[in-house]
């Protein structure tokens, strides 16, 4: 069966599903046939589904399973993949999956999300060999996640008949936070992503013209920039924190378990030193806690060398990370007031415009209920190893945004590993992660029956 | 006369000498002959000069009049311009001088220096008609000053005993202030240009996966730079202001006939108000009192949009304009040592590069001299009005250069108007401005010889 997983792998990622170039369309397409056409061989009753948004990549809505005494669990991949080119500085070609002696299988899409379909195909074909499925799986791949979700929420929405009442979702789209340990995810956190825009001159200006005689824009965002943050990361935000929940004993116990080699984690960044020298703080500040980032500004000068350019208008790009229980929109509206007020005090000439662009909600899974018990049990079994309860500090909307449609909980079960560089060249799953895959999907939706 | 100047300088428009552009390196040399030519039908000794710079339009030296008994002036002007095309909003083609029916002729060039060239010609050309020169004139022309005046320094100093004994300098290369007072320049700053690189993450990072985990170098970056200047355009390096000159009297004075209208300026520019709300403290603020601008951030995320990236490396771009008596080598290494020790003061575990990647000298006419003595009277005599002096805030670092290497003083004269647009579409002269150059230089030339 190893042989046939394999192939079945290198299949997929040899059909390039580039959902940022729209010239790959055909290419996502074809592999949402593939795809289709195999969840039928094991029975399933297969739609793909136009996304609602245009220029998007469709959605491949299945079922398999009706038996109303049976639980229902939605199955979240996604089919389409991040550009990859040989050029690029991988090893070998991105879509002609090569299996090295490292055990390693390499091609773009092995880890993230090729390898994941395939184990749950797998799992599912194997369970259907020898009997019939313990629940009803609903699947649900879409092919644009790699560029932001584009259409999945109300392409899901107008679907979402298709798939009956929903008792969990078990997202397949992440990895285990290290290399030895499997790990569940059971939270991400939100984003808001502010524009602070400043105009002073109605055009650029040098600064030998302009110099000492105006309010520079690039002064005045500078000022704001350091009244978001204190250097220990404090956000500065008026009743930014208030609705941060406290951490619970059960919550910090969650933190017993992870696999975090922080030694290596500083060198991989390249960094002498963390915010904290306690690895668990540093989870927990990752992970469970906002933070802010100042990500550029757009308008003033950015090329090499020297130009002595007063831009007239410039636009700073920041944004926080939000974690239960705030919400995306009070704190857009809490950032933007703020903004406004120190903006005030600052008694510049210049204008302001302060715009949220951007907000997500986040995640918290309830690592008590029977997903997380069943894929406890599964990973214990199969791999001897008590699982890593990971969260990430990045921001996955559609998973809250699953919770809420499907009334049902989630959960992230890893498949590859934290190294396998899903978004990099030389993108790899190990073959023994694949299999394990599988095995602990056989065992976690057998689990979820009992 | 007027038409035959008006053709002289339409033929030199025509022939596009844009330095930027090394493709049409051709049509520069054809400048350079064109006038090399034209100087010696004056009986000018003429030479066409290897700019020592590669890759760099030559230079143009020229003598005429070899009298010891008179005094000797170089002439600086340049040949090359600006790029332009029709497509950039031109209402004629820039290389077709148009003459107007409101006076003026429309022309890459016209105002600079094209037009300075053409007057300084026919002045020449017309003294010597009716007698001979009141002084030596040598003429230095370059081919690069759009371009920096890349080579300019070296190859001057390489060929200083074609000029012999040199008495005054008189650059033709700048407008009036306003529009209609005729000006003299007889100050520019100087400038110091200082790159802040600090260095976190090795790569750049999602701020998902980093956020919160580390002290991201924009923090520290954005923090540096409120450390450098305060909301009054204060600049807090220490010792910034040691050298710089308290103002005289006499410099006061200066400022009396200077023609600006702050509220057309403050149209221009499309701002509220200026940096204060006396014309006399904004021209000085502009003129003779130092600044420093934040141009802008390189390693940062620059574009329209939202990403989320933690930028590994920023580097700051930042420079101060100096002025009489501070020293571009000594403010260099005070900015270095203070954003060092700011940053000391940050406690970051970021690297951090500061350096000064280009300084140049201010310039600061001695107005009491026989130039602007020459210069006062000549336009005066010509215009009945009596000129502004005005200085830039902008750095012209070869007029103290040429100061110190011909051991002589200089001047700018101004020829064309500040409306002309002299790198913008639609560059222009006022045929009245090129008729009263003329006759200005004829008047000073004759002035400066008694």
């Amino acid at each position: 069966m190893t042989e046939e997983m394999i192939d079945f792998l290198a299949k997929l990622v040899a059909i390039p599903s580039i959902s940022a170039d729209r010239e790959m369309a055909g290419e996502s397409l074809k592999t949402a046939n593939f795809i289709k056409d195999n969840l039928e061989k094991l029975g399933a009753e297969v739609k793909l589904v136009d996304n609602l948004m245009k220029d998007k990549n469709p959605l491949i809505l299945a079922r398999l399973g009706n038996d109303p005494a049976k639980k229902t669990i939605i199955c979240y991949s996604h089919y389409d993949v991040q550009p990859a080119s040989k050029d690029d500085g991988w090893d070998t070609e991105p879509f002609e999956m090569t299996v090295k002696d490292d055990g390693y299988m390499y091609g773009r899409g092995t880890n993230d999300d090729k390898g994941p379909i395939t184990a749950l195909y797998f799992a599912l074909k194997e369970l259907l060999e020898v009997g019939e499925l313990p629940v009803n799986i609903g699947f649900l791949y879409e092919g644009e996640e790699e560029s932001s979700s584009g259409g999945f929420e109300e392409t899901v929405e107008a679907n979402l008949d298709f798939y009956g009442d929903v008792d969990g979702i078990i997202v397949l789209d992440t990895s285990w936070f290290g290399t030895e340990t499997p790990s569940m995810d059971y939270g991400f956190r939100g984003i808001v992503y502010v524009t602070i825009k400043i105009t002073g001159p109605n055009a650029d200006q040098h600064s030998g013209l302009v110099g000492g005689t105006i309010r520079e824009p690039m002064t005045d965002l500078s000022y704001l920039f350091t009244k978001l943050i204190d250097l220990e990361g404090k956000i500065l935000i008026d009743g930014f924190y208030d609705n941060v929940k406290e951490m619970s004993d059960a919550e910090a116990a969650l933190y017993e378990n992870v696999e975090f080699d922080m030694d290596a984690h500083k060198k991989f960044l390249g960094v002498d030193r963390m915010i904290s020298d306690d690895p668990k703080k540093v989870l927990m500040n990752g992970w469970r806690n906002p933070c802010l980032s100042i990500h550029g500004v757009q308008g003033a000068f950015y090329g090499p060398g020297a130009k002595t350019v007063v831009p007239g208008t410039v636009i700073g790009k920041v944004s926080v990370r939000i974690v239960p229980d705030q919400q995306p929109a009070e704190i857009a509206d809490k950032f933007v007031k703020y903004i406004q007020s120190e903006f005030d005090k600052l008694n510049s000439p210049n204008k302001l415009i302060v715009e949220s662009i951007g907000e997500g909600d986040w995640w918290y899974g309830d690592v008590d209920n029977f997903l997380f018990k069943a894929g406890d049990r599964a990973i214990l079994e199969y791999w001897k190893i008590k699982p890593s309860y990971a969260r990430s500090g990045g921001s996955i909307p559609i998973i809250p945004f699953m919770e809420k449609i499907f009334k049902a909980p989630a959960i992230g079960l890893g498949v590859g590993q934290s190294t396998d560089g899903a978004h990099s060249q030389n993108e790899r799953l190990r073959i023994k992660n694949l299999l394990g895959a599988k095995e602990v999907l056989k065992l976690m939706l057998q689990e979820i029956a009992r």
